[in-house]
């Protein structure tokens, strides 16, 4: 076992949910004498005390006993969970209480005050993986389900937790081991032992077919992390245009709500206003810029700035034509310099007619929408179409170590293949089973652990 | 029973959390049925149809089953309550799911696919009362407590929802009917039976003694609903003074956090900025304004004007002289104008002293800041000391039935005290017993219920 500074079995606590006006909020308590503790601030402290596991009782929580009698908190339904079945394999407790901040506050105060300490960032989880609930692949996708924005990247983190990635990963790692061992064998005979038989194949990798599989599979999913990252971190798409030209009114369709403020004014879009939508499954920062002109008032002036700072980090680029004014000198300038894959529309399709070759739209009447969405869709589904995503890669971390597999195996493939002699072949195959088993976590180091679950939100 | 556009048992379901970044989400479902289409979308039906009330199942939450296979929603905790112990009264779970925005929506949709459909505001704690698990005081409590914003709130929300306000009124109502009773004794007999005894008592009410006893506990009740509505609303406290005297460092020092942008450039806070903070337990909603002074711009003209309407509705003016510059003449004039309860704080004491009779702060060295705090504590708190709080009224609903009822009470003994005939008094009673009822919902009509639910929040 590492010494670590999440590694206690200490009783902790810490708001499950987000505060707010809620109808309730979720409390997680988990560690050693849990029980104990919330049975002292509990109006029927048996209950708590004496029910069986996966139980839910109902009381008050009241303030802890000390020279003042109890007082009542808030009415509580406690779930409680008995070690080893529980999320975090420890005796544990879900306090439901009232929502809004208040109740919240007062019961964390008093499970404070009964003994319990604020949970670090991760550390239900992390205690999950130490007591061997979940791998390292499983403990991350937890927190992939928590901040996926849209229900693809839900599923995607879903077939993790499922442990699909474990699995594959374990499977790839397994035939390495296999093919690593007979390797192995050979070099466990000295020279003299040597038949002529093996002598034959001692240059070469025993299952050098299998390896070269193994391979192919590691690199499927190396490519399959593209994509992932597409689907969990989006991608930048920029409405651009001359000033009122109606970028704020396309936004605000694209949107389906009023978000930008939309006058006839030029320049009402001072700074940039921003909001995520979801296209096939992909999330679109969608942003709404300020029209490109040159202003004399100064903050707008910043905010064109910003505009032209954000069309070059683009991933898509809508530029909007006024199709009042018709394509001008300007307008023909900056699609010049737009290098990004991008869409030229002509808006206000209703009162002017828009060249044939150009998208038209109404972002008044909504006419020529669907139209656009499909365009986007076109756009940004262009890498994303074709590729089987189970199971694929679900963090940087596991990436990488993907990646060190791969040289590994490659170098070890090479210098199988240059008929280098197996104790050279060997320990590349080996770093390669190594590099994966930290992928699920069989192999770690504290300080890996450490700056992973510190990464979650607390109350995970 | 009453019927009712909430008035079903169809089975419902709502988010009881704020969707965000968080560890959990919690949606819960309740009415006929719920446990039987909940377990259709659950990996291990019969772990939910099968198992004894307040247990917590493990499972996967499943898409509904149609022509493609199930498929995994998100990993989920459920909580299952059987009739007729649960919040409703009704069956019902609470399903813990994984927090963000992806996993709870998509758990939500596969409910609705399997036959739940969205609860309306506030209709579980509505089911609550419908099956007698709450009366009316409690019910509204549970709204207060999501609402209060201080402990103080929550508290006194807390001593409704274990019913001494319930209690208190079902006392005083008692009164009230025995003291009717006695008098329809009265009304009963025909004039010729009276004798001789009872007509000397005739144009007296029977216990009168009691009945000016239970005026006054309702006096005290009304008199209670003052000060909740300061714990419940807060007060509104507004930061004036000229430009550059330190307005918004004086707010950010009371947040104890940066939240409005202080520079040197008068004029920087063109609208106001406000935040709540808590002095002894009551909400104080902090507004920073922008300085009061004649303005060229037209953005800060209207924050200028803006002010000076906040400054108009405020609870508590905090205004601030301009230390370096001294008490001027524009300063002397909005006093004089000041009609509500203020203080005149000297700022920059660090760099000129203040005069004797005033309180000297300096934002920046934070000196003087607890005499600050310790004065608004005195004037904010002037009502609210020597007062016993237990019980008291919760909402304008009960305060307005209290008010009836003290009327038609005062009524009643007036003409009792006049020596008016009881057929005459009796009425006024009957009116004084039926607006108590009113407010523990004993007497209640669909439209009051409608009205009053549909404020709560969904999930509740």
């Amino acid at each position: 076992m590492i010494n670590f500074s999440y590694g206690d079995d200490s009783p902790i606590a810490a708001f499950a949910t987000t505060p707010g006006k809620s109808a309730l909020t979720l409390i997680r308590c988990s560690g050693k004498g849990s029980l104990e503790l919330t049975a002292s601030i509990f109006s029927s402290p048996e209950k708590i005390t004496r029910t069986a596991g996966n139980t839910v009782v109902h009381g008050w929580i009241v303030t802890p006993n000390s020279d003042k009698p109890h007082e009542r908190v808030d009415d509580a339904l406690v779930s409680v969970f008995r070690a080893p079945k529980s999320y975090t394999g420890e005796d544990s407790l879900d306090i439901s209480c009232h929502g809004g901040s208040a109740a919240g506050q007062a019961v964390m105060a008093a499970l404070r005050t009964a003994g319990f300490r604020d949970a670090l960032p991760g550390e239900f989880t992390f205690r999950a993986f130490m007591n061997g609930k979940l791998d390292l692949t499983r403990a991350e996708s937890v927190m992939e389900l928590v901040c996926a924005r849209t229900d693809r990247g839900r599923s995607n983190a879903i077939n993790r937790l499922s442990g699909v990635l474990e699995k594959e990963i374990n499977a790839i790692k397994n035939t390495l081991v296999e093919i690593l061992s007979g390797a192995e064998i050979f070099l466990d005979y000295s020279d003299d032992e040597i038949s002529a038989d093996a002598e034959e194949i001692a240059g070469r990798l025993p299952n050098e077919k299998l390896a070269w599989e193994a391979l192919t599979r590691l690199q499927k999913l190396a490519k399959s992390w593209q994509l992932e990252l597409i689907y969990q971190e989006g991608i930048l798409a920029v409405i651009a245009g001359r000033p009122n030209s109606g970028k704020s009114s396309l936004f605000n369709l694209l949107l389906k709500e009023e978000r930008s403020i939309v006058t006839e004014v030029p320049g009402t879009t001072r700074d940039w206003i921003e909001a995520w939508v979801s296209i096939e499954g992909i999330p679109i920062r969608l942003v709404d810029t300020a029209g490109l002109r040159d202003s004399s008032d100064r903050v707008e002036k910043i905010g064109v700035e910003r505009s032209r700072d954000l069309l070059e980090t683009a991933d898509l680029v809508l530029y909007l034509i006024d199709g009042e004014v018709g394509i001008t000198d300007e307008d023909t300038a900056l699609i010049d310099k737009l290098v990004m894959p991008h869409l030229v529309i002509w808006n206000k399709a209703d009162i002017v007619p828009a060249p044939k070759e150009l998208l038209a739209i109404s972002a008044k009447t909504c006419e020529g929408i669907e139209k656009l969405t499909a365009a986007i869709k076109v756009e940004i589904a262009a890498n994303a179409k074709n590729y089987d995503m189970t199971p694929s890669l679900g963090t940087v971390r596991q990436k990488n170590l993907v990646d060190a597999a791969i040289n590994a195996l490659n170098e070890a493939l090479n210098l199988a293949e240059k008929d280098e002699p197996l104790d050279l072949v060997s320990p590349m195959l080996r770093e390669a089973v190594n590099s994966l088993g930290e992928i699920t976590g069989e192999v770690s180091t504290s300080d890996i652990l450490e700056e992973m679950f510190s990464k979650f939100c607390v109350g995970k």
